[in-house]
């Protein structure tokens, strides 16, 4: 089975008329629940993801282009991946490991 | 009133023995929980805290030492600080505007 | 002597209404510069400064308030801290040890 | 002409029993140079790139995996991604830009 990371997506448009960036994130949302092979948690800085690191990066390019689509002219966009071989995880059984 | 901050603190003890940092972390999250002035969210990515700036940033300081005390060399911690002054915000009032 | 710590500080202000973001950044390097106890280097993505622990996050918190007070009212600001007690580093050979 | 995006990438092998990480960093500041299509700033907190979406997150891949022929058993790699569709910029255009 190919191994999985666990990563945490954030997407910053620049450039907005207004400081509320909900109306980009819950777009940006939407194209993550829209994506089934990865498994996914919405948190207040982020959205983290579980899948294959090809699965994770295709799906960072495509919700990195969101905002662009709704008119934003500059994104900055955050990947932070964890990938660890010498063990199975899951998003849940981290934060189970130090809760 | 002080207004707050929503920050994320991240806290990777580099040069351990084990890939396994649950140890650690468990440690810094129990530091946390052993702060009251702050309201805390633990992810598999980190930990979302909300207070004051100073509140905040105390506490990320006291967290960061706590794998040094644990026999680590080198720390590197993330604090990532979104702080809005146009309107009230919680860590679960983020998550509820965009999922 | 107090150990230093090397930091890379990201202020980024939301809402701006246009892209880009330079006379905001130029305000907070000014800031920096003003600050004679901590070594600098502004890179294309932060600034990278060197300094206590207390030197840094006080600069932090100062260069985080420099785009509220040109009236941006959400400012996203990420501190980026490595901190190593085994050995001195500076900015400088930080680099020359990787490149 | 496609567009390019300027990128930071962070590379933190965990678990390497000592603090120093230079050998690994080394490795994939390497890898950086051997890819021409990319052009780089190597920082003290990571490797600046300027390139098109596909080449960034491909030569981050590439990057990322270097610690694990390295035997290392976990990485932590951020990619932060500044993507600007307005005007054109450099790595160099940026810090001139602010400095």
């Amino acid at each position: 089975m190919k191994e999985s990371v666990i990563a945490e997506l954030k997407v910053l448009p620049v450039g907005t008329s207004t400081p509320s960036l909900s109306r980009y994130i819950s777009a940006c949302v939407s194209a993550i629940k829209g994506s089934p092979e990865v498994s996914y948690n919405v948190t207040a800085m982020g959205t983290i993801v579980q899948g294959t690191m090809e699965q994770v990066l295709e799906l960072a390019q495509k919700v990195h282009e969101v905002p662009f689509t709704m008119g934003v002219q500059r994104v900055v966009t955050t990947i932070y991946i964890d990938d660890r071989r010498d063990k199975a995880a899951t998003i849940e059984s981290k934060v189970g490991a130090v809760s």
